[in-house]
């Protein structure tokens, strides 16, 4: 069979499933995902055992230890994994919620109701707790998944696949909720993408030029973020101390995500001293720094100088921009030309400063005295993440429950007729 | 300068007039809203005149008189565009609007908060009036857009357009707030069309081949429907006398748009009684029947046989296609077989087959005793509307002013970090 036609097969069993789930009770929904939670934990031998053949064959084919490191699954990992689950079991189903009611003049009532989007496409890389994380959310939300993870972590990906999907065929979810495909052929993910009609959305969620050659590709609708070029910007009303903290935890706790700062502004006001205090501690944690020429005069030879590139740069390493800028105004107009939309902070007391910050930069999700770290589904309080989004449309920032729904308007009335 | 080039002129104008539009104060958009709707209801001689030269150069080329009466603008037409803007004037802002606030156990403080999408564009075919519908929803729900009329309402906008213009900017709107193309060639649409990242949204309004290419040539994310097969469901249940008069209106009250009824089925139970009586009173009011075996048992030779392809028609017409059903399920599997998404009814006394229709039917708008007619912004109660969607991203059903927000994620914090 061509890759066309198997792609035909496996959305016509998601859209049948879909249908179903549209339908089915919170409770059975709940009742699921607490069994396959279960059923991961039981299964939790046989999925180490099927990740330790895909480390081995990484190893062999000469990945990094970034890569391994993201394939792993240890007990932590599995344990995390269970307890998303019954995380999720525990949230508000969004299904059947009526968002808002009018009442008009005429006397029809429109409720606005949310409902599934349909069947939702996932493409990723190596990371096997997308598997389980999409699966989760999908079935919540009433929504099927095809699961399209990266040949890297197939074995994992089918190890907890395959207990998920015995646990919740066991708990009465119809087949066809959450599907993996097994093929990992290039040809395969191109049926995906070519499949308008038949998957209602794609994520991809990966490396920016998987996500840029799925958008460009896909004539299925994409919602997806490039990169996370985060900025925290530090005002001269910034309590310093609490500045310090913060672009550290941003910038060292795990540099590697797109959440984690890669530039960091500085009011001029506040420059000498900051910069002096937070410059020393950000190169002992192994940061290299990139400024410009008043951080360069102020931190001396430490410091290399950071060119336009360096600015539009997400350098997912222990690598540093830095500006220093003399106003809010030119905090934003830096955010505004060289960010990513991701995350951006201010840290300061002035409340206004704050306010206009947050009002300006337009960026999914904006912090006023906080780390940039925090923009995650878990961290938001959904449970976990489909993904997150820098586009603009349907949903941004990170995506749980209530991001996997459309909505629909159920109009009540008594006979009313147009005139 | 080639049409690229004049695009990215139109776009970069429109994109610096959003960032000014995104933080205007509602009273500011509100008394813009107001004096354009007095330059409109000023300058409706010169409009008239220019609208009766369209309507001139489409008599000479050719037009029929349905086109002829979408271009019209009449004296009504132009209260209703005055009206339209005082109306939306009058509704509530919608940037700004906290639409969800979580607090997080580490203190963090997380407002979900409405914002403007961007820029939006328009392609949309001879009716003049949208040029002010969507600069007034855009305006006052703080986007920017770019307006792609037809060539044969050409001089019509333009008149529009200025009249707009001028009183927006009395008003202290930022120019490129709302931008009229004036040319009018393909080329100009292709780039518009391939302008992603310079505009945020386009919307298609017109006849579905303008739709359908739009969609498939777009760069740019698209909202659309296609077309409106709308189904009303006489049930066993039904008041006949109100389902009568539902249906008429449905079909008859304005047959050449998208919320009007083309296929009608009726429970087999009541078919008999109800098909004599509104057979006889569609067939009087000029409707062609095309109907299944027992419609045409019942209503003789008045009724053409229907075919599959008839049932997937969009008659837009003084048409109708007719089944006899055995079940609410058969209706719910008629409409998802060959319905389109768009609004669909059930006539019915009985509450619980009533809410089985609303859930199982995968329509924008589900009616309940009411007639199809009213899926439209004005009806909806969003002063008018930029487009109706049955797609299931963003926004389904009439778009206003909501529809045309994204949100952001403002996150207070008092200096948290991640561990």
């Amino acid at each position: 069979m061509d890759t066309k036609s198997a792609m035909k097969e496996l959305t016509t069993r998601a859209r049948r499933a879909a249908r179903e789930l549209s339908v089915i009770s919170t409770e059975k929904k709940d009742r699921a995902l607490v069994v396959m939670a279960d059923a991961i934990h039981s299964a939790g031998a046989d999925i180490k055992k099927a990740n330790e053949a895909d480390i081995a064959a990484a190893r062999d084919g000469g990945k990094n230890a970034a890569f391994i490191d993201r394939l792993r699954i240890d007990d932590k990992c599995l344990g995390d994994m269970c307890a998303m689950m019954r995380d999720v079991a525990g949230l508000r189903d969004p299904v059947g919620t009526v968002i808002a009611t009018v009442k008009r003049p005429n006397g029809l009532v429109i409720e606005k109701v949310r409902v599934p989007i349909g069947v939702i496409g996932v493409i990723y890389e190596s990371r096997p707790n997308v598997t389980a994380d999409c699966a989760a959310l999908c079935l919540k939300s009433g929504n099927s998944v095809i699961l399209r993870g990266g040949s890297d972590a197939i074995m994992s990906n089918k190890a907890i696949y395959e207990a998920m999907k015995k646990a919740a065929a066991a708990a009465g979810i119809p087949d066809g909720a959450f599907i993996l495909v097994e093929d990992t052929s290039r040809e395969m993910v191109d049926s995906m993408l070519d499949a308008s009609g038949d998957i209602d959305l794609i994520m991809p969620r990966g490396g920016e030029s998987l996500i840029r050659e799925v958008t460009a590709k896909s004539r299925v609708p994409v919602i997806k973020h490039y990169k996370g070029i985060c900025h925290v910007y530090v005002d001269s009303d910034a309590d310093l101390a609490m500045a310090e903290k913060v672009c550290l935890n941003a910038k060292v706790q795990r540099p590697g995500v797109c959440n984690a700062m890669e530039t960091m502004l500085v009011h001029e006001a506040v420059a000498e001293k900051f910069l002096k205090d937070v410059g020393s501690k950000l190169l002992q944690a192994g940061v290299r720094l990139k400024g410009c020429e008043v951080t360069r005069r102020i931190l001396g030879d430490d410091v290399a100088p950071a060119s336009d590139d360096d600015y539009h740069t997400e350098w997912l390493d222990l690598v540093l921009s830095v500006k220093v800028v003399s106003s809010v105004a030119e905090a934003i107009e830096h955010i505004t030309k060289f960010g990513s939309g991701h995350s951006d902070a201010i840290i300061t007391r002035n409340k206004e400063k704050g306010m206009e910050f947050a009002r300006s930069v337009d960026s999914a999700a904006v912090y006023i005295n906080a780390s940039t770290r925090f923009t995650d589904g878990g961290e938001f309080g959904k449970g976990a993440e489909i993904g997150i989004s820098t586009d603009k449309l349907h949903a941004r920032g990170p995506m749980g429950l209530e991001e996997l729904t459309s909505y629909k308007y159920v109009v009540y009335g008594t006979g009313q007729i147009r005139t």
